[in-house]
């Protein structure tokens, strides 16, 4: 019974939920949304990917989004980069943080990033050297830390050896991604057990997909081990791109309703997430599948 | 890192899900279903409710289905009964065990058994003392233990109150119910902690809606304090009164699934779980919302 007084959550809707609708937001769009966002009390929105549009044509406007939102101070305004040329862009567009991104096992790597892990390294270190130079702290995604679409279950060494990689590198702080949504509370367990003996709780958080249903109770088990920071994105944006019409990233508003009832702060307005959300589901022109907006839109029909 | 090796599902869907459905469902469709409910290894089954057709038309068929299912050796199948009159049908039916119910708050339990607590107590005791002469089972719903539409939260001395009077009548065991799915972990387990110095773990039950998503986290929680018996519906089946188009019971299948991924045995096989309840949501013609059952629709659509 010793939850924390505080935890930090990080919007990804605009970047991880948008990246997987199939639906492209014109860049008007996505400002106005980022700005309800800001308004909500997020203290950190990732707000698109500078990546080739080839990829991710849903996020082809990043250097529009990022330099045509409202700044609001005290949040902190990331975008993911792959590459020394999606850093460029970034820093053109004055983000204030940057995020790299791999996986933890070699097959996912290769299919996402077109390189083995050992050649992601040198790629990711140079992004890293430099946004530090322009005194941008940088955040590590590791993806399919519980579990690969390809590999099945991933060894503790393997993650251990990918977040001592990108630690050494200078990165800030690491997201452990359930990429898929397999993580259950006892994996969650025995991950944390090692890794906590390695890294500070406040370096790592936590980045679950709803998939199978389990984020909020695999969210549950991190706080008994002390971890504070949390991904989600806002109405459960976003699917899964191994399991179509499954749950995205966690909902944000199904989250921060959870921690705020259990009286641990969130400095999240929960009636302004759920405007943003509104918004966004009108302009994508679909219901929010988080079951707080699932009970909000039966409240406005 | 202490979990149970074993938990026990009792599955609701017949009774609590079906009485949640608009669609009135055939006697022989609703038997098909809870022969395939036997089928996949569930011990025990609430099939229906024994109350006047006025109040829950969709079951109006009780004796009917209690009497033409076939009766898998080893499983319980239960039902609900009011009152005396409901018990006579129930006996009648030779089901293996009855449920009575009553609610913590006084608001909810008088919209819900026009009476007041303290008059219920008397009826539901001559229903135990008949049961119990006729060699039942009788187990006891406690409804709004964690939150009441119309008073919100329940003192738990209230919550206590009531569990004492359905001990002393002679119940076997007490199903604690998040009717309006307002719990959050931290509640469970104050909860927890005063009712497990009054009664052992064995004798309780946690019965979760997942109309805010944390019916998972809650249960998890519920394992902690050595909880190992929990009411579920297939495929989430069943909605709430007080908000339409919320979700219902927890979900059997994400249960089975979570639990089993953890490494805690159910007795269910999840192919055989999903099977029933492809064959409910095809009766019923409505997908089912449950996490599993949205991933299954997707794979064979």
């Amino acid at each position: 019974m010793s939850y924390p007084d505080k935890v930090t959550i990080k919007e990804v809707g605009p970047r991880d939920g948008l990246q997987n609708e199939k639906e492209i937001l014109d860049a008007k769009n996505k400002i106005e949304w980022i700005n309800l966002l800001s308004q909500s009390g997020l203290s950190y929105i990732e707000i698109t990917s500078f990546v080739h549009p080839k990829w991710i044509p849903q996020l082809s406007d990043a250097k529009k989004v990022a330099k045509e939102i409202s700044r609001k101070p005290g949040v902190t305004y990331a975008a993911l980069v792959p590459n020394m040329h999606g850093l460029e862009a970034a820093l053109e567009a004055n983000v204030d943080e940057v995020s790299v991104f791999m996986s933890a096992s070699e097959s996912h790597n290769l299919k996402n990033i077109n390189k083995s892990i050992g050649d992601t390294f040198p790629v990711l270190e140079k992004v890293v050297q430099t946004a530090k130079k322009e005194h941008k702290m940088v955040r590590g995604y590791v993806s399919t830390v519980f579990g690969c679409p390809y590999e099945g279950r991933v060894a503790i060494d393997q993650v251990l050896k990918v977040c001592d990689s990108l630690f050494d590198m200078g990165i800030s702080d690491i997201s452990l991604g359930d990429t898929i949504g397999v993580a259950n509370p006892r994996q969650v367990e025995e991950m944390l057990n090692i890794l906590l003996k390695r890294y500070e709780a406040s370096l790592l958080a936590l980045h679950f997909h709803d998939t199978r249903g389990m984020a909020l109770a695999n969210i549950i088990k991190s706080l008994d081990y002390g971890i504070t920071t949390f991904d989600s994105s806002i109405g459960g944006l976003g699917g899964c791109p191994y399991a179509p019409g499954a749950s995205g990233n966690v909902a944000t508003d199904d989250l921060v309703h959870m921690l705020e009832k259990m009286g641990i702060e969130t400095g999240i307005d929960l009636d302004k997430l759920l405007k943003a959300a509104s918004y966004i589901q009108e302009t994508l022109k679909k219901p929010l599948q988080s079951h707080l907006m699932s009970m909000y839109n039966q409240t406005i029909t």
